[in-house]
């Protein structure tokens, strides 16, 4: 055996250094085949290189990567890391550690819980528990799981066959996640009801209670209410005391899916917008979007202390033994429903730790001032026409509508070439570097730009500027002989 | 907005190096309370600190962690880490990604489809399909839904109630995460049939045929046979080829569980002891185990290409469009049940560009002899008895039996003395700092010790006696006053 590879993890910093520095571009877009073309050798491990030809693999590899770090990177709900949060994974990493025996994992096992304490608390459902999960879809799995486990026990053992056909609620626009759940659980994608939001994205909590009478009505079994804090589009935060009520009323799970907006509550004058999520029964926030944390940084909460290990524990013998030295109720890994788990909660735990409370408030004010600097000067701007005014989340939802465009009709054509002209316009951005967004339709809305805030240690008003003269100035070179 | 917290990250390279340096003990083991009463003040987060108290702070937690660099950290099926591989999670992480699109993740993306068309080609199953998941008990999920939905695909909209009882076969030293699965999904861990193992703990074959049948009788419908290359406790592999003709001859799906066995692929010499895997229809193997890849590194495989996008697509249209200007089949994302997902395959691919096929061989063959030398060790040494003298995964089981009973009479009693000094030597052995290692009960046998290895860059022969030895002399403070 040698120690080859070693000295390897000394050029590191310096790749890294050099491959994200200021002057390298957001992006040097190439097309798959192309891409594929340029690193064919790069990309072929069967034969192995030595240290200097990997650097200058990896570093080929990273100067063709998307540069997340930029302020022009505002394609998704992340983008730079809290570097607090980069050195937790990398010590995280470099202790190559699974999180579910107090054994291996004694002081990552007492950092998960307190940062489950006290994001409980945070949240207010102290006395709750939880557990960081590999992402928000997984959270979203947990959390039907819990729910069906609560109402039906039984399930557990004798699976979903003999029990009623149950509903699932969510509204139109909240995340895909929870089709993929009701598809891996059993319950069959038909059995989600989409309830109709209102022109800011809100679950429309009348429309709710009709739905849920409606299903009543069907002879079906409502089990599982998913409001959303934050959608991902358009940042919406459902009502969340009006849909506690209708969950208390009918007995019914309420989640809140706060992967996007639970960022928020950090905010001490910001969290009111999220207000009635004490009542929730369960939750999911992912700090790796709004506040910075390094990918993966996903957090499951429940209420009912206990549920998680009675739903998912599996005592394996092997692991979970009960005739251990010490107190066994610190082995929380059976929690899970996996088994070797990552250390998600030491990166959060450090920009906690570095930050406090008071830090990561700030973190989130700054974070929603940008937000709402972009707002009023969209709103402002013209060529510029918001989809939404309303400002709950850091997510600014438009069109740009080039000069050639503005004066014309608004009819179906108009806007069947705006459908077009944004996708172009997002490429033009993209190839000339300058900037990468997010478009989609939503409902009846044809493609329109999204442009979402998350932390980021250097962001201020002017890059906004910036941002908005880049969608201007590709704008302009949009025309119709390109769509 | 500030950029407090880029200085520290210069800070890690030599609070990693102080902390894992060769003088630092495997582990300063305290009680839990005693733990949190000792790190009080460096757990609370709600108050911030500077750089200097943060490091403190740091370094406290680290030297009251497990150090799995060590030799003798042999507790669970992972250890120290290819350095090759912590340099590819390093970058990763401070390039901070999401592996669902090609626009964010163009190069991670081309990396990913490459691995796993050459781990596909080497497990036999050219022309396949693939995702890195988040360990394997996803690895599990994910080959459960596959086969469902391969035999009904009408499970996604509709669910499992209309679906016949479905029954899955997996042999009793297999991972639990597959009693998991079958409660997540819907199954029922009623529904998951154990098969007896022969003594070296692989599944005998005859009585899944027997089992199928019996089922097949009570007009349950068998869906799944779930084989394992590399059980978890004695590293047994199931005749895979045998197993493959009952689920032939039945039409049931079949899973190869090489989470841990998988490594040995990588070896000209070893890979024949997993014959028959090419017959598998999915197949999960973790390189983060056996191979040294940094935790989490996990593979599912499917013989079958397009199933998994066709199981698992909900085809989000803010994030998959179909009108975006590249081609959108690089856009890999929707195959996962996960959205945001870590660039799991970055990481491995450092490995393989450094090692290349050969290298990885050389890696598992020393793995290998590591093991047969520590197996034929404890044959030789008076005290020790093995649990299973067959060894096809770096595994080795075996009893110590302290001097005072060595001669006496081996009856219940004498059993169940062995089954409480187990334990009582394993808290011996970590409280000294002496060894990690695993112990469980299985089947009809008491309490034992398993020693797994795993890819060390500096373990040898010497340091297999060296952990003899320490078991020796703890083995031999134990009495029966203690336990």
């Amino acid at each position: 055996m040698d120690t080859k590879g070693h000295s390897f993890l000394d050029r590191v910093f310096n790749i890294l250094k050099d491959e994200t520095a200021d002057e390298v571009p957001l992006i040097q877009f190439k097309h798959p085949k192309e891409l594929e073309e340029i690193l064919s050798n790069d990309l072929d491990i069967s034969i192995n290189v030595d240290d200097k030809e990997l650097e200058n693999s990896v570093r080929k590899i990273l100067q063709y990567s998307v540069k997340t770090n930029k302020v022009t990177f505002r394609n998704q709900l992340y983008g730079p890391m809290d570097p607090y949060g980069l050195a937790g994974t990398w010590i995280a990493e470099a202790f190559n550690t699974s999180q579910y025996t107090f054994e291996v994992a004694p002081v990552f096992t007492l950092i998960e819980l307190k940062m489950i304490e006290h994001i409980l608390k945070l949240f207010g459902i102290p006395g709750g528990d939880g557990i960081f999960s590999p992402g928000g879809s997984v959270s979203m799995l947990y959390a039907l799981v819990a729910a069906r486990f609560k109402k039906f026990p039984e399930v557990k053992s004798k699976g979903m066959q003999k029990l009623p056909e149950m509903t699932i609620f969510t509204s139109e626009d909240s995340h895909y996640s929870i089709i993929k759940a009701a598809h891996w659980l059993g319950f069959g994608t038909e059995s989600v009801i989409s309830i109709k939001t209102n022109s800011s994205g809100q679950m429309i909590v009348n429309e709710l209670n009709k739905a849920i009478e409606r299903q009543l009505g069907l002879g079906k079994y409502p089990v599982f209410v998913n409001a959303t804090a934050g959608t991902t589009v358009l940042g919406a935060i459902d009502d969340l005391e009006a849909i506690a009520s209708v969950c208390k009323k009918y007995d019914i799970w309420m989640h809140v899916d706060a992967c996007w907006g639970g960022g928020l509550m950090l905010s001490a004058t910001l969290r009111k917008r999220l207000q009635g999520i004490q009542f929730a029964d369960s939750i999911s926030w992912n700090p790796h979007k709004m506040i910075g944390a390094p990918l993966q940084c996903s957090i499951f909460l429940l209420k009912e202390k206990g549920l998680l290990h009675e739903a998912n524990a599996a005592a394996a013998q092997y692991l979970f033994q009960q005739d251990k030295f010490y107190d066994v109720r610190y082995d929380t890994g059976d929690k899970s429903v996996q088994c070797g788990r990552k250390i998600d909660s030491f990166k959060l735990w450090m920009m906690w730790k570095a930050r406090g409370d008071i830090g990561l408030c700030k973190v989130m004010d700054h974070v929603m001032s940008i937000s709402e600097f972009c707002l009023r000067s969209i709103a402002e701007r013209e060529g510029f026409r918001l989809v939404s005014d309303t400002l709950q989340c850091p997510n600014i939802c438009f069109w740009y509508i080039p000069v050639f465009m503005r004066k014309r009709e608004e009819n179906d054509e108009w806007w069947a070439l705006i459908h077009k002209i944004t996708p172009k316009l997002k490429e033009l951005l993209t190839l000339s570097s300058r900037l990468m967004i997010a478009y989609t339709p939503l409902r009846h809305h044809k493609n329109f730009f999204r442009l979402a805030f998350t932390f980021h240690p250097v962001l201020e008003e002017n890059h906004v500027l910036e941002i908005l003269k880049s969608i201007e100035e590709c704008g302009e070179m949009v025309n119709t002989d390109m769509v």
